[in-house]
Order: C-alpha cells, then structure tokens, then sequence
C-alpha cells in the first residue's frame, strides 16, 4: 500500500480484516484531512487539527505495518517497491499516492503563486495572506506608499472558491478592528477562472447560487478569464497587470509522478489509465486508486478526485485481494461502481451549495449539511472535538484562532522602500490602498 | 515597546490605560505562552493552542498600535528605534526582548542540539524526536543494524526537566503499541546537568524530590556532569561518548544580542545592568525588563528570568511612566520590588513540584496546582478550553495528538545504510536498540 490518504487508508483497514501481512508506506507520519485544508490556510485551524498520525489510525490492526518514506521507484517484475535505503516485497500492490496542481508548463509561477495540496502549502499560504497585512500596517503607519491589499485566486474550483470565501470574511470580519492605519475591508479579493463558470462540475443552478453567494461575500469573480502571466507581485490577464500582495494557485491537476514509473499509459493530467477493476494492464496484481486514477463511469465521465470516490475505491480493491488471497484467483474480476453519494462545496460562513441526488441545497442548509458530514468524518474524535469548538468559536466571535506566522517574512514582489519615519497615530489617514 | 512577551504585553496593557499612544513592535505577529513551548515539542499541543495574535490581545486599546517588524538599533540621542525600513520615534522605550539560550561559545552546536525558546525551535525538537522513532523502524523492518534510540537533554533546569520527563512518558506510554517492529519502551533518556543538582534554583528537598519523579519516570539523571563536545549524533562527556538520536539543549542563558546596541554595561550573560527604577545609565526615558535585565533583589539574589517577575516589571515601569506623563518627571522614582508568589515546574503527567512561600508541594498536589495556574494564565479563552480538553484526552487515553512531522526527513547523524529488503512481520524479531 502506497499512501495513507483517504484510498490508502480505507484500502489498508480493509485489507486489515483479512490473513494478511499489510504494509503502508506514506512520505508523510501523518494523514491530512484535505477538505479542510483551506481552514488552516486561512488561519482558522491548526495543522494538527486536521491530521492524524497514520499510525495510531492504524495501531489496533496487528498485521499492518507503518513506514514513513518516499516511494522511488517499482521493479514490477521482481514485485518490490524501493523506499530510501531498502526495497519491500509485495504480493499485491495499491498505489493511492494522490495528485498535486499543475501549472500547465509553468512551474516556474509556483513561488509566486503556491497552490494548496499539504499541510506545508497551507502553511505557506497562511503565512502570505497573514504577512500582506502587517507589511501593509508597518508601510502605512511610516507614511510610505501604500501597496495593494488585492489578492489573487486563480481558478475557481471547489477550492479556489473555499479561499476565496473565507478570505473575504477574514477581511471584512475578523481583522477589522485589529489596525489602526490599513482598513483590512478595503482588501480586494479576485476569484480568476479561465472557464465560463464557477465549480464547473457542479450542476448550473448550483453555480450560479455560489456565484452570488461569493460576490455577497465581496468576491470579484471573473469567469472566463485565462491568466498569461503571473511574476512575483503580479499577474497578467491579456494586457491586464494587477498587482497583488498574494496569489493563490487553485487550477490544474497532476497526478503524483509514480505514475510514470509504472510504464503504462497515463492520461493527459498524468493519471494511470486503469482496467475496470482498478489493476494496471499486464499487472493484476497492482492497482491504482483515488486521484492517481483515471476510470470513466458508466456516461463516460471521468471519475472526479475527491474522497468518496478514493475510498470506494480503496475497500473495493482491497475486499478484491482478500477474496483471492483467500479463494484464489477469480477467472473474471468485478468491475469497480461509484455509488455517488452528493457533493458539497463550502463558500464561507452560513454560504455552500449541495447536491445529493436530485436534491439541490445552497445557503445555510447547505453549510450545516457541509459541517456536519466534515466533522463526522474527521478522523479521531479529539479532532472532532477541537475542530467544532474552534468553528463555534469563529461563528459567534468572528474571529481566526491559528494566526501564526511562522517562517520568513517576506514577500515576492513586496520590497522595501526608502526610510521613513512612522507618523503618530492621529496624524494618519486611514488608508487600505 | 520593543518586544511582546509577557513583560512587554503587561507594560502595554498598563501603559493604554493613560493618555499615551503606544507602538509595540515585535518580530513575530503572535505572543508565545512560552512555559507550554515544552508541550508543543513533545506533541502534546499545536502551536495555534499557545500563541496569540498580538494585535487579538491588544485590540481592544485604540491607542496600541502594534507593528511586527525586527528591531535592527536604537538612536538613544535621537530617540528613536529602528525597525525593518523606517524609524519609530519614543518619548519613552521599554525593551523587553527576552533571552535565548547560550552554548556557551559553541555555537556550532546549535545544528546538531536545538534548544527551546520559540515555536520554530519546538516544531524543529518534534520534528527530531518524531522522526527518531520512524527512523529506526524503518531500518528495524529492513534488518538493517539499529541505532541506538538515546535521547540526550542537557541541562536539568525546569525547561530540561519538562523535556525529559514528557520523552520518558511517550516513550513509555503514548507509542508503545504503534510500533511493529522497534519497542520505544526501550529508548534512553539522558538528562545531563553540569551542577550537582536538578532544578538548581529550587530548595534541596524539592530538587530531591523532582529527581526521584524523573526517576521513576525512568530518566537516567547525570549530575555533575559536563558536556565536552557535540558532534552529528553523538555527545562527548570527558572520555565518554553517546550516541543519541535527537540531543536537546536545555542549558545557559543568553541576553537578547539588543542589550549591545544601548552601549550599556551588560552582564556576563548579555543581560542589561539597570537601575533600580528599571531603567539604563544615562538615559531614565529607557528601561529595559524582563529576561533582557539583570537586577538583584534585596538579599543581593539575580531575579530570575521568568513569566512573572517580567509581568511585575513590565507593570510597575508602565505605571512610572503614566505617572511622569501626567504629573512631570518624579524627583526620586521608586525602586522595584519583586513579589515573589511561588514556583513551579513540571516533569511529566502528575508529576511536578512547587514552591509556594513557605509550602513545599510534590506529585500530584503540585501538578494539579500547576495545571491550573497555567491554563488561567494561556492568554486567549479559547485557547484554555482547547488546551484544556487535550490535555484532558491526553490524561484519559494516554496519546499525543500533534504528533506531525513537518519539514526536513532526516536527522543530523544518522546516515543511510547499504540497501536491504524489509523482511516479513513474523520473520523480525522485536528490538529497541
């Protein structure tokens, strides 16, 4: 088992049932809940809220083992997998190692603009929107010339629309009454998105609903808008420059790179092109699942990245190999189904949208179904706990526990300028930009 | 007010209460609870439960002005302190930059034994201990020859003390049944002390008695016993050497390197000699408090560097300054005096001692007082109840809920070996070191 994200763990418990010898490798000693992510990136959880060490989820299975390693490479003729200094033999394999964002060839705009896939990102993130803001109080109070409190979100998915959101509450609500020379209300937040609408996988009606509940929030959504340049501070749309404290990378998937070092075919995002039982060709006993993954459904769609999907497709696979380590090989496998329980995307406080079946919520209703199902499957009731007095906190006080900036404290884009004296407070304008 | 801990926070506090503006200027965003720093390094608490935003502390006084910047120098004649690019004029300057830790000359050893003063430095000891014990399975399942699972802490004052009675507990209690392959039971704490006794600054009974609870914890304490060198991996102690996994430095004490730029008699630790009043030669419109100032109490003593002579500190000078900004300048300013109210230290789970003027507690008695002194002083209300809950869960189930390893995957010393296969769970035999 490679990966202990939401298809690795849901394949290693199950596989954990059966008289088997499991062993789960992850680059990380930890599983991240990534639906909330965003909420540490913004400042209003800790990492630690939000991930478990893998190995106490795993630590009342006996038969499974924990490594903490990166994963190499395979040699599938001689089934091991190598890891840092050692090799590990393998019967079958589960390759579940996720993807990360793509930059469509442009890898070079990550330091400008980081995208949101770890717990590192998140707080890279965390630190940026933290910084704009005190660097724009220190610039302000010397009376220097204001930068631009604009921040920049490039594309909007599920989220880029989570950041979005949240980021214009942050402004408007929590920070508020914290400066004494910048307004943070005054911040401009631009949701950028090269297709002609937002979380295109959602239903139309639905995405329409999140629009407005983004620009209620503040949000300047601009669909159709392709991005053709970002450099640090700045990014370019057609002729368009703005300039912005922090840009915020939403767009774009890439598959984790094992992919390539199977030697089969992989899509265009870098996906593995599986059979219907989720095995990879001339190799039935590896199989790759979640985001690394690409299986179209019974309309020919694509299967999309999110969680459910990933741990179906874990306990599918895994009650597969137990039946034949158990019975033997069966002459014809089952093919994989995606029973599709709903989707929710979370906008801000009290603002998301739902659809579970014919059923389409937006607003509050949306939002409670949301915090509800995220609770419920944190993983580690002290999680659960921690996280719900933390979101009841915010709800009633307005305000971001998390806010630490840790790291360096600078900005791209952002110099310093000539010297200056900081003016007494009553002979400051106040002033967002 | 250079400076927000908790000499710096409490002179703010009382220093909005007069007709004044004032600026403080830290060069982090937050407050750190530093007495829990040792939680955060052990994975007991995330760094979002013991820090504060300054700005949330502070916010509710409009004429504090808080601005995170570094401070580089003071122009004393000018009066004026210099930040990142600007200048901040003062009538009045408090410094209250705190103290790090010395290595007595031995800076080098910084890389191979961090020490604990701040949230980079407990994320960095976690990340060490953590990754220890993922390590040395990692090799264990490869039949590859152990290294040896020594942790070595040195310095027994309270910070040494809390260190290795919370390394003691995990080891013994918190990891044991996550492992496959390693028993943490098994690993070896040292804690080295130069002097002749554990918490050097405590009466002889309650020294005594916090050795035999480190003890019992199962601490292997040396006293009277001095570090020669550090190396990658390894301390020398005279002709002895150790290997260890993760050595933590826990000893001397030196002055913020701000004490130099007044061009004042420091101490030989860096501290700043200050009048009576709290404030330096030459200059009775600066003071300088808390761990950054040497002052002797009346039996001719070193007050020592912790949270509340700081706090008494940071109020009395805050109270001279009112004073003199409403009245005019006192012909003879008034001396400070400490009011000792009692010392604790803990040294792991119901195990602590306190010094309450003529009380002496140990155990239990002693923990349970510190546990709560502690949670009514962490600043915020929010972070009481969630630091409240984990330690409950922590007491209840035995575990430790950051366990997250952040950062870099490996550790100074301990090198990759010649490439091995990881052997079958039934085939390895269960070994520690």
């Amino acid at each position: 088992m490679v990966g202990a994200g939401f298809g690795g763990l849901s394949a290693a418990g199950t596989l954990a049932k059966g008289p088997l010898q499991v062993t789960v490798i992850d680059r990380r000693n930890y599983h991240t809940f990534q639906p909330l992510l965003y909420q540490v990136a913004t400042a209003g959880l800790s990492p630690g809220d939000i991930a478990s060490p893998i190995r106490s989820i795993l630590r009342r299975h006996q038969n499974v083992e924990v490594l903490m390693s990166d994963v190499s490479s395979f040699d599938l003729d001689r089934r091991v997998a190598k890891i840092a200094d050692s090799e590990v033999p393998y019967d079958y394999l589960v390759i579940a190692a996720g993807a990360g964002h793509s930059y469509f060839g442009h890898q070079d705009w990550e330091a400008f603009a980081p995208s949101l896939k770890t717990i590192e990102d998140a707080l890279e993130i965390r630190r940026r929107i933290l910084l704009a803001f005190e660097l724009a109080e220190r610039r302000a109070a010397a009376g220097q010339p204001p930068l631009p409190l604009n921040f920049v979100i490039v594309g909007a998915g599920p989220t880029g629309v989570e950041l979005a959101g949240t980021l214009a509450e942050i402004c408007r609500h929590a920070l508020t009454h914290e400066f004494r020379t910048i307004d943070p209300a005054r911040a401009h937040i631009l949701l950028v998105e090269g297709g002609p609408k937002v979380l295109a996988s959602y239903p139309d009606d639905l995405s329409r609903s999140a629009l407005r509940q983004l620009q209620r929030l503040g949000v300047d959504v601009h669909t159709s808008t392709m991005v053709e340049k970002i450099e640090p501070g700045a990014v370019y749309f057609g002729d368009t420059r703005i300039e912005a404290a922090v840009i915020l990378w939403a767009a774009g998937v890439a598959a984790s790179p094992l992919g390539k070092k199977l030697g089969v075919p992989l899509d265009r995002d870098g996906r593995v092109i599986v059979h219907s039982d989720m095995s990879i060709p001339n190799h039935p006993e590896v199989f790759v699942i979640g985001d690394m993954a690409a299986l179209k459904d019974e309309r020919g769609k694509l299967l999309s990245g999110v969680a459910q999907v990933a741990m179906q497709e874990g306990r599918f696979v895994a009650k597969l190999i137990r039946r034949e380590v158990v019975s033997g090989p069966a002459e014809q496998r089952p093919a994989f189904h995606y029973h599709d329980k709903g989707s929710l995307a979370t906008i801000g406080r009290a603002a998301a949208v739902a659809e579970i079946g014919k059923l389409h919520m937006s607003g509050y209703p949306a939002w409670l179904t949301w915090l509800f199902v995220h609770i419920a499957f944190l993983i580690g009731f002290r999680n659960r706990i921690l996280v719900l007095i933390q979101w009841a906190w915010a709800y009633v006080v307005y305000e971001r526990g998390a806010r630490l900036i840790t790291g360096s404290t600078s900005l791209p884009g952002w110099t310093g300028e000539a010297p200056a004296t900081v003016q007494p407070q009553e002979n400051r304008s106040k002033a967002a930009d």
